[in-house]
């Protein structure tokens, strides 16, 4: 990293903490006033959710998405809350699906409180974040918002279809992650700029931006799913294999394996993938193949797509939001959790 | 029931017929559009979940709230379809969290599809409900419907902390149910009139005629549970005993138990209600105090307080429409599934 990516992290570190206070008080401000009168226990599993040291990613674009379009009265962080969420709901539904015992080295939401619990509370931030949208963008956002959540859903759907199919390829996986990540990230940005009154060409940048942002976090994460620590993300490495997600590093080491090693990538995925010594095979396999080398590239080059999306704002003005944006991006090649 | 009343049902019946086909033909060309391009396993959950013989109970009440504020264009079949979307949104999780084998004498959608894509077809539903009211009735409706969303998860959270508790008394009863079925029948009625343009009188009007139609349908079921016919409910008589769900005929019972019964009541919840026998002695113990009967009674008068919410209307150029939303009342308390 050069030194202008260096101060440009420094900066966004300074400006995601400050964002990520404000936000947290706009969802306990928020929750206090749609909570009034509610079953503590639901106050408790929402609050234990929604406050369990997330990275507030999204917020921090809504905002700042807003504010590039030259918006930044307070009420933008309470359209902030709305994706954090929505992210949320979907991230306790998911670990239900799941059968997840930890998030965020935390018990999860339907571990420490029963399936019941985190469906119902699911449902209540789902319907929230929904009404946050709706008074703060109109009919007209909340069409995006929802739209958003259709496609997340219909990415999970088809993230089941291909379970343990070593032979899908990039379409297909592309296809996943625009769906599961990109089109909320996308939303969250368009969204925020429809907030600030951006206009069409505005709101396209943003969306642009966002959908390579968020398919880049998500190439990156699944990386980190193989690469990473698990103490540094929470998950134990090689989980996408054990659950027979299909990947970019093994898309990409598929391409580049002779047949041999094409047969024995398929088997491993279609085979018992709990068994002792088998994603350490796989792990060197990628590695040999170059899957781990080639899912870098695909990110970083998502990461300068990114960044190009947003010339349309590189003017003196907004010299500072830009930057940010463009941080935001570049973390992505340097987080390791 | 007499002649009047029977002409009603007669009326009513049709209506209800015509209402459900064209709600129907609604949600299948919003779905056909909405879809477009999705997996074709979302689809099929989504249409397993949605035409499986519901009573589109709801849908009516929003047509028929519209029309008697005076607006019957084809739009209403579509807002229609968003109250059905988000009803089986809640039936579909409900089913997952109770681990429901049966709905509608079908397997559940959960049993059938599994839970993961019982609980993301639920999400998508919920979704595309509150994307149909935005739409439709602006961030005013949205705000309602979204608020009994945020009810309905708070009436089971409720539900939850009272489970096996025979002691609680009919204040705690009528705060569960107004949450957890009154408030999405009230809502529906009181956007129907919202969407209609209806003054706020009648929305209100609309309002109390819901959440009492609501509490009385659901006195009703609680009722059917215990004295329905398994065949005709598709429910096992005396599930929500054996759940531990304690509903007016138990608490009407203890109101006129002495100490001996109310310790044996109490007893029964807090045991071991699925052991043989249990759920007999309770029927007895409930018929004998009255408990049935109390409720009953209860039903009656929440259908009575219905009705007379619908006096504004009662001019003769809405006859037609007040007697049909009369008779939807009435129908609560000759329905036997």
């Amino acid at each position: 990293m050069n030194a202008i990516s260096e101060d440009r992290q420094t900066r966004l570190r300074a400006v995601a903490a400050q964002v990520a206070d404000r936000v947290e008080e706009a969802m306990r401000s928020d929750l206090a006033s749609a909570l009034h009168g509610c079953d503590p226990l639901l106050v408790e599993v929402l609050e234990y959710g929604l406050f369990g040291g997330g990275k507030r990613i999204r917020p921090l674009l809504a905002v700042l998405s807003s504010s590039i379009c030259g918006r930044r009265d307070a009420d933008v962080y309470l359209l902030a809350a709305a994706f954090e969420y929505l992210h949320v709901a979907t991230l306790i539904h998911d670990d239900v699906i799941d059968h997840a015992r930890n998030r965020r080295g935390r018990e999860a939401v339907g571990r420490k409180y029963g399936m019941a619990a985190a469906i119902l509370a699911g449902d209540w931030l789902h319907a929230r974040s929904m009404h946050l949208v709706g008074r703060l963008t109109g009919s007209e956002g909340l069409d995006i918002f929802c739209r958003a959540t259709g496609a997340m859903v219909d990415g999970e759907f088809l993230q089941l279809r291909y379970v343990g199919d070593a032979g899908i390829g990039e379409q297909e996986y592309f296809a996943v992650i625009a769906r599961k990540t990109g089109s909320l990230i996308a939303s969250t940005c368009t969204i925020g700029a429809l907030f600030a009154g951006g206009d069409l060409g505005q709101q396209q940048a943003m969306n642009r931006y966002g959908e390579k942002v968020g398919a880049a976090f998500q190439v990156v994460d699944d990386l980190l799913d193989y690469l990473g620590n698990q103490q540094q993300t929470g998950k134990k490495v090689g989980n996408d294999f054990i659950e027979g997600k299909v990947t970019l590093p093994v898309i990409a080491a598929m391409e580049q394996a002779g047949t041999e090693e094409r047969r024995e990538l398929k088997a491993l995925f279609s085979g018992d993938r709990t068994r002792s010594g088998t994603c350490d095979r796989l792990y060197d396999l990628l590695e040999r193949l170059g899957g781990f080398q080639r899912a870098r590239q695909t990110a970083e080059e998502l990461v300068r797509e990114a960044v190009a999306a947003l010339q349309v704002f590189a003017s003196a003005e907004e010299e500072e939001t830009y930057a940010l944006l463009a941080a935001i991006a570049e973390y992505i090649l340097v987080r390791n959790k």
